[in-house]
């Protein structure tokens, strides 16, 4: 299962595909960060991550994507255009017809690190140990996108195997 | 100038498209409401505002998109969904190449009533007294859609009105 992880942002935007089975080691195919320019118009800038996220969707054609939820309690001066980037990346994948989840920081932080409360420090070395990089994903900011799909992996996968074993259970 | 405003919402959308000059009457193109079912998935919902305002850019081929501005001020509880609509609002107008202007309420209230504090039976009373139309517009979601394009028609001609004045001026 391939899964593109996005954590929205205008300014920056976090992506990472990894690719993986539930309960298995993920294997990094790419990370990085979607940048506009601030000084752009609003609408553009929208249109630059929505153009960027569809050449990346086609290039590592992804089996689902997932989106970090975004809180009316995140910083009250980004929520705004942060919500408006992760409903350009929703739309990005929904229109090419992938399943589209989102997550919050603490469940990505819980699948990663065990806790839900890890700093980011934690979740960079995790998605560093998990993938078995020689270093942490560079750019730093893409390392939550990474998170991200891997917290997808393997969440897909749990509901994956609790499907397996209710159908075997309902069979015996 | 014909101008889609759009009241970006996730559940109703008001949508409105009015045609006019600075500091004449507009005419009323058309006014409605997107709405998409509370039940599906986050990612469809936005799919489904964004293909609805596509067609209806196909269909009435506006000049500009004016959409309201969204506040962290808002309804906290609406503020992230009113937000991802209004993204994927200003995504659909530049996807088009068109100009994408957004308006705080005051100023659309100030635009067509005069007054910043109007309330929202004073703003749909002018929008019908403006357009001269027998009736308020129905539904009434779409008549903050429409007093958006009239805002856009108006500030827009202004606009136009002092450039022309400072190209004159630079004649002389």
């Amino acid at each position: 299962m391939r899964v593109l992880g996005v954590d929205p942002g205008l300014t920056r935007c976090g992506v990472g595909v990894v690719e993986g089975e539930p309960g298995r080691q993920c294997r990094l195919i790419m990370g990085g960060v979607i940048r506009t320019d601030p000084d752009a118009d609003l609408a553009e800038r929208l249109l630059s991550v929505e153009t960027k996220l569809t050449a990346i969707l086609q290039k590592y054609a992804p089996d689902a994507v997932a989106v970090e939820r975004v809180f009316s309690q995140h910083n009250v001066a980004s929520v705004i255009p942060t919500a408006q980037a992760s409903g350009v990346a929703m739309l990005a994948g929904a229109r090419r017809g992938l399943p589209v989840t989102t997550y919050t920081p603490s469940e990505v932080k819980a699948a990663v690190t065990g806790y839900g409360d890890a700093d980011k420090k934690q979740v960079t070395l995790m998605v560093t140990r998990l993938l078995r990089l020689t270093e942490a994903p560079r750019p730093a900011d893409a390392a939550d996108a990474i998170a991200l799909a891997i917290c997808h992996v393997w969440r897909g996968g749990a509901k994956a195997l609790l499907g397996r074993a209710q159908s075997k259970g309902a069979r015996q």
